[in-house]
C-alpha cells in the first residue's frame, strides 16, 4: 500500500445469499451519523464506465463459450479500473470505502470454484490492484445450501440459475472462502450470518468500533 | 506446453510499420502449396466473438480514461479466449499456426512501453495462455522512426496519431522488443526488415526450411 492512502478500506464477503448488501445498508443506516471521515459505498463495477462495459461482457448470457481464465482476467480488468478511478482516489482523500465484495470473491469464485487456483488468481489481482488489500474484511458466514435457499425465496423467478447442478460449484466457492480466510487471519472477521439480521448488524458495528475507533 | 499440442506455432513480431502482415501474406503465397500440415493464419482477436468484444473496448476512443493495467488485462483476456477457441484446437489438430503478433507484443507495448514491467505482464499472460509459447518467432527489425515513417506514407490521413510525442513511446516499445528477444534467444530469429520485401520474405522461408524441415 502506498503511503498516501490514508483512508480506510472495509470489504464484505461471503457466499450468495449471505446478506452482504442488506447488512451493509443497515450498518450504514445506523452508523453514518457518527462517522468522522466521509465514506463511500461501492461494489464492482462501481460506477466506472469502462468497468461497466467489461462487466457487461462477463454477464452477457450470449457469451456462454467464455473460458474460465478469460472470466478471471475480465474481473481483474474491471477491478483495476474501479480501483484506479474510484477506490484509490477515495482512500487518498482519507475516506472510508465500504465495498460489497473485492478480490477475495475472485479467489473463492474463480480461484477455487472454477478451479483456476487461488494463488494464480491472486497473482493477476495483485497486478490489477497494485496489491491493494482491505484493512478489514467481514466474512458473512452461511453454508452454501442455506444461502441458495434464501435467494430462492427472495427471487423465486430466478430459481433455474440455482439448480441442483450448481450446488457443487457453490460448495467449492464456500470452501474457497474458508481457505482465503485462513490466508488473512489479521483482516478477516467472521460473522455468523444465520443469526437474525439485527444481531449480524450489531456485531459488525461492534467490530468496527473495536478495530477502527478513530473513525467514530 | 501440453503433449497433445503436436502442431507448429510461428509468430511474427516487430514495431508498427515493420511489415509483419505483408511479409506473412507473401511468405504464405510462396510456401502454402508446399506445406504438408494444414495451416491457419491468425491475429488477435482472431475470430473469437468474445475476444472481438473485448478488443472493441480496448480500441474504443471513448475509453480514454483506461488505466494501463486494465489495458494489459483486457489484452490478456482477449488472448486467453483466442488461444482456447482458435489456437489450441488448431495445434491439437496438428496444424501450423502463423500468428501476426502474440504475447511478445504485450511485453513490448504494455510491459516496456507503458512501463508496467515485462516480468509482470509476462505473468498475467502465462496465466492467460497456460504458458503457450511460439516454437519460432520472427522479429522483423526496423527502427521505430523508420517504421512510423512507413505508416505515415501508407496512411497519410492518420498522421496525427503518430505525432512527435508518440515517438518516445515507440522507442520504448522497440527497446522492449530487444529485451524480449534477449529473453528467448532459442525461438527468436531477427530479420532485417529494412531490406526489400522480397529479401525479407526469402529469409523467412529459408529459416522455416532450416528450423522446421518436417513441415515441407
Amino acid at each position: 500500500m502506498e503511503d498516501f492512502m490514508r483512508g480506510y478500506f472495509v470489504s464484505f464477503e461471503g457466499p450468495d445469499g449471505a446478506g452482504k448488501s442488506t447488512v451493509l445498508k443497515e450498518v450504514l443506516a445506523k452508523i453514518s451519523p457518527r462517522l468522522k471521515p466521509q465514506y463511500l459505498v461501492t461494489r464492482e463495477p462501481g460506477g466506472s464506465k469502462i468497468a461497466e462495459k467489461i462487466r457487461d461482457i462477463i454477464l452477457d448470457p450470449a457469451n456462454d463459450k467464455m473460458d474460465a481464465k478469460t472470466e478471471a482476467l475480465l474481473y481483474a480488468a474491471s477491478r483495476s479500473q474501479h480501483v484506479e478511478e474510484v477506490i484509490k482516489p477515495a482512500l487518498a482523500a482519507g475516506k472510508i470505502v465500504f465495498s460489497d465484495r473485492f478480490v477475495d470473491s475472485s479467489l473463492a469464485y474463480q480461484g477455487e470454484g472454477r478451479g483456476l487456483g487461488i494463488k494464480e488468481v491472486k497473482q493477476i489481482n495483485d497486478f490489477a490492484t497494485d496489491k491493494l488489500d482491505p484493512d478489514l474484511t467481514f466474512f458473512l458466514d452461511v453454508a452454501p445450501e442455506i444461502g441458495l435457499k434464501r435467494i430462492e425465496k427472495l427471487r423465486p423467478d430466478q430459481e433455474d440459475r440455482l439448480e441442483q447442478e450448481n450446488i457443487a460449484f457453490h460448495k467449492k466457492v464456500y470452501a474457497g472462502f474458508l481457505k482465503v480466510r485462513d490466508m488473512y487471519p489479521d483482516r478477516f472477521v467472521t460473522i455468523d450470518a444465520t443469526q437474525p439480521i439485527e444481531k449480524v448488524v450489531d456485531q459488525v458495528i461492534s467490530v468496527l468500533e473495536q478495530r477502527m475507533p478513530e473513525i467514530f
